[in-house]
């Protein structure tokens, strides 16, 4: 099936196979990837950019002597395919399966973990010192995508590493691809590759697309390129790389077997930093990917020949963003910031209707959370919407200009609670209790999609810094005899059992009442709190609810330390509450893998049957 | 005594001065500044260096409607003088008084409140967002330093505000001095202003000034130059900012009122984002201060006309640098390394021991964090030492490439606790909350310098993430009947009183001995219970310990939520263990003043007298 592919098993195996079979192999490992991820669902158009530069990659250098080091980590699939793990693939982001992700305990060829953006070139850095400080002589390489060179961090590495001027080979993986002809000094090696008309042709072909891409948003594609071209462009032609200390080389046709081992080569014998320049096309290869490679980032499983179908069900992100466009008709204060996530945090439709209202600042949540500060304090009403596992960027800033100053930005938090398969670098596990730390700060939980329409009302009328969080996902919704959208933070009680009280947060809400009616089967009869607020706790209604029983028992989708449970409890304490049992049901501090969400649920503990076992045992 | 000074009460008095009287203003404030400041304490270079900067900005815009943003807020006091605050400067930093850095609260002209570096261009660039959107006509002004342009969200924030395009000053503040004559593309209007020899001058003062400062040490100078100087260096002769969108105004001599006012009304008339490169000298008119501006940027009081008398009391940072040096010696593998505070941390003397061994990132808490993590990863054991309060930048960094890796970092936390005078910008009382919320992470709290000494060799072995919290300030100690280094985690416990019990953290042991003496007056016989670990709190002797009292207090110069208290009355909870009391003692989770550090924990009961009466209160 795999003509070349089907005998490479190691780095070594690429060294050994003549140049003819190399385009073979990077047909082979396109066919595996739209094979296997139409079946498992991951991360596809960024992989199937780089299937030849990994083959270059491995080809030139010695893995895993030689450091490469994935920035991000979601185009690393054609390298685990490389490195002897391509029979784990129908494992991909399953639990005990294969990582979606960069992952030292699975190969000795993942020499950092990665997730989050713009940490690669930092990680090598440290590479590079500690093998100078070893006298040894091994190669570091960082991969970074444009999109990534826009986070802050990885400037201060460049920054860096350009005045240590140690050996060190930075690949700027350029997808974006609308790069001005009139670049930098560029060294004399590498001229003819310049002139290549491949990389014209590359040029013409994204104008193309962008035009073609009616769903993703035109505005919100111009939004995204300008920030995002707009620090590499300026990088680029002002040959900054250079200035910086690092020699630049490039650009290079990203899909050009031959050109990337002969420049990779060359980077390999120079012995100060060099950065090169490498042109690729994401979802190359596979036609619709090429044409919407926004949507195909990263999907579910998909027919490898009639694509993707759109789903459409209603997610929370959904909500949020048409929520936020009816808000946004009458207040002409709202404005919608976010970073380099507006399809994925539900703002595109927002960013076509409100253009001069919405504001994409690139990977730069830092940046974001200021900006959104400087906006509050002349009046606005800034949404920050932002990944909670990305917004644990932006903590100082939340902390130092939101914060101390009781500024009225609204942090939404998407993806809050565990996200699944992308694992532990991505759950959003950590927000109640990073936020509750945050003096003024009010974190609303919705207990499910209706409760976040009527929260977001409440949250438009808030002064004072304030975050919504929910989860990814499709809307579950409690039921009601009818649909009313006024929300006020007084706790809201479910059921009239007195043996036991579960105060959940957010969607927990709806696994609390599964208990509740699981035991009424045992004749243990509870009830629910939805608390509505899980910073702070100070509602009295909510504490007299409270200690009227006396088994407690808390349920929260965050880690345990310094979560809603853990503050719960120091408040009840405070008020010389006493319990016969005080409960707290949250995820451990400790790496939570990936999965699909239900798996994880009871891997840990804290799915509705494992739950009402634990709390039947108080009863027996 | 201030002949021009006394008259000028608000920026309206400084608009309606002649031009002849301008320099004697400054020569005024700049007295004004020796008188006070000598007196009171408080930053004082960085405030030399900005007077005539000060006076022409106030003179140009049209404060408060124009905003000026001062990026960190310590170079704001000239600003402070001339809009209203002067009569307030006996109170400079004391409780109830004057803040050291701008601050809303204290006077509509501070737009944006500062402490933190960097944070200048994204709160300007959301100003000037609200002010095209309510079609407003004000300026706005960004003055960030030269260090503070190393930080990563100001370049996020010059990368997003480039790219908008919209009318927005931004001045840089450049006191470093050492910039390639080669600079980029200028205006035509101020070409004549480059050619000043004034800026040559400078220059070569500099250079004179670094060659005779032996006490700050040449290497680290050296160090801290070369990344300071790097990007900034780079970023003019590339002419990135005009790239960027910016236009580059400048540079100009900075001391000189009618060039600095010529620019700024340039600048002022102009519709697109402007750069203006100013020439600043640190500690300009003072002597000692511009042959040392690092000794006299944050001072104690000092004789005008002699200077600064170096204290030799041992502070936690002397300690701490100390003993990595003497480890250092028979462990090749400890690497060092500081963001931009090598003096400040105590690690000067190492930087020149051990050059190649010590790493200034710059204003880079972020690379620094994940830099450390690749070092760690390749075995090394990198030490990086922050102040706890700039520790919050690299919250995601330690938990995603440090401890989500479970990566041999140590951490180690200046100033951890209430810093006093600096103030709630400053405050290092997040950092028990925000570690522990990390998966893998210990935290140790030593309670003195000595134990300070042990803990660090127990660093030093240790495997997995590791921080180390110690206070600002002079070491005290425990008496001891002899000393013993000796350091392990199991908790020590001081008396064997019965009545209650004290777990505090780190430096408030010395707190809780006092507490215990001052009730055994009273008849009440409490003990004492030094933990070790701030987190994780799982040592069985401790919780047996524990469990033999029902009076429980914890005690920790630490925010209440997610604190150490909070985190121990969880884990006591969940074995299910029961107290007639238990109070955590900490600071609220507000905004906490600035003031001296005995009036501070007066005002939140945290000193020992307040803490003895509501202690007795439980024995009434």
């Amino acid at each position: 099936m795999y003509r070349i592919l089907q005998d490479v098993n190691s780095p070594k195996d690429i060294k050994n196979l003549s140049n003819d079979k190399l385009d073979l192999l990077a047909n082979d490992i396109r066919k595996f990837l739209i094979d296997n991820i139409s079946k498992t669902g991951g991360h596809f158009a960024s992989n199937l950019g780089v299937v030849e530069l990994t083959i270059a990659l491995h080809r030139v250098f010695d893995s895993p002597k030689d450091k490469l080091i994935w920035d991000v980590g979601h185009q690393g699939y054609v390298h685990k395919i490389l490195t002897g793990r391509k029979d784990k693939f129908t494992s991909l982001r399953q639990i005990d399966g294969l990582s979606g992700f960069l992952k030292s305990s699975e190969s000795e060829h993942d020499v950092f973990n990665a997730g989050h953006s713009s940490t690669s070139i930092s990680a090598g850095l440290g590479m590079v010192i500690s093998r100078e400080l070893n006298q040894e002589d091994n190669n570091v390489v960082s991969i970074i995508g444009d999109g990534a060179l826009t986070g802050g961090m990885a400037l201060e590495a460049l920054n860096h590493a350009g005045s240590l001027g140690k050996k060190f080979i930075v690949i700027l993986n350029d997808n974006n691809m609308s790069i001005s002809q009139n670049v930098g000094s560029l060294s004399k090696v590498l001229t003819k590759l310049r002139s290549d008309p491949a990389y014209f042709r590359l040029k013409e072909d994204v104008e193309k697309v962008l035009n073609k891409v009616p769903c993703v948003g035109k505005e919100a594609v111009k939004a995204i390129q300008k920030v995002k071209t707009g620090l590499k462009h300026t990088l680029i032609r002002t040959g900054i790389f250079e200035e910086m200390g690092f020699n630049y080389l490039g650009p290079v046709d990203g899909h050009d077997i031959q050109g990337l081992t002969e420049i990779l080569s060359t980077a390999r014998d120079m012995n100060d930093p060099v950065l090169i320049h490498v042109i690729t096309k994401k979802g190359n290869g596979y036609k619709s990917a090429e044409l919407d490679p926004g949507t195909y980032h990263g999907v579910s499983c998909f027919s490898p020949d009639k694509g993707i179908c759109k789903s459409d069900k209603i997610t929370y992100s959904k909500v949020f963003g048409n929520k936020l466009i009816q808000m946004a008709e009458n207040d002409k204060d709202i404005v919608a910031i976010s970073a380099a996530m507006p399809s994925g945090t539900g703002l595109t439709e927002f960013s076509n209707k409100y253009k001069d209202r919405f504001f994409d600042v690139g990977i730069a949540e830092q940046h974001g959370a200021t900006f959104a500060a400087g906006l509050a304090k002349e009046g606005k009403k800034p949404y920050f919407a932002v990944y909670s596992t990305f917004m644990q960027r932006a903590y100082d800033q939340i902390l130092h200009d939101i914060c101390l100053q009781e500024l009225s930005v609204k942090l939404c938090l998407d993806r809050a609670g565990i996200v699944g398969n992308d694992g532990e670098t991505h759950h959003g596990i950590y927000d109640i209790s990073y936020l509750s730390t945050m003096p003024n700060m009010t974190l609303l939980a919705p207990m499910d999609g209706i409760e976040l329409e009527g929260a977001l009302e409440y949250v438009n009328n808030f002064n004072g810094p304030i975050a919504i969080r929910y989860p990814r996902g499709e809307v579950k919704n409690v039921e009601r005899e009818s649909i009313d959208l006024t929300y006020t933070t007084d706790p809201e009680k479910f059921g009239e059992g007195n043996d036991f009280l579960i105060v959940a947060v957010g969607n927990m809400v709806i696994r609390g009442l599964e208990i509740v009616e699981s035991l009424k089967e045992r004749n243990i009869n509870g009830s629910v709190i939805n608390p509505k607020l899980a910073y702070p706790i100070k509602n009295d209604k909510l504490f007299e609810m409270i200690n009227s029983y006396d088994n407690v028992y808390t349920l929260e989708d965050n880690i345990i330390t310094g979560g809603f449970g853990s503050n719960l409890l120091m408040e009840c304490t405070g008020k010389n509450m006493k319990f016969n049992k005080f409960n707290i049901f949250a995820f451990p501090n400790i790496q939570i893998v990936h999965g699909d969400v239900t798996s994880l649920y009871k891997k840990y503990g804290l799915d509705t049957k494992s739950l009402v076992e634990k709390i039947f045992e108080d009863f027996k």
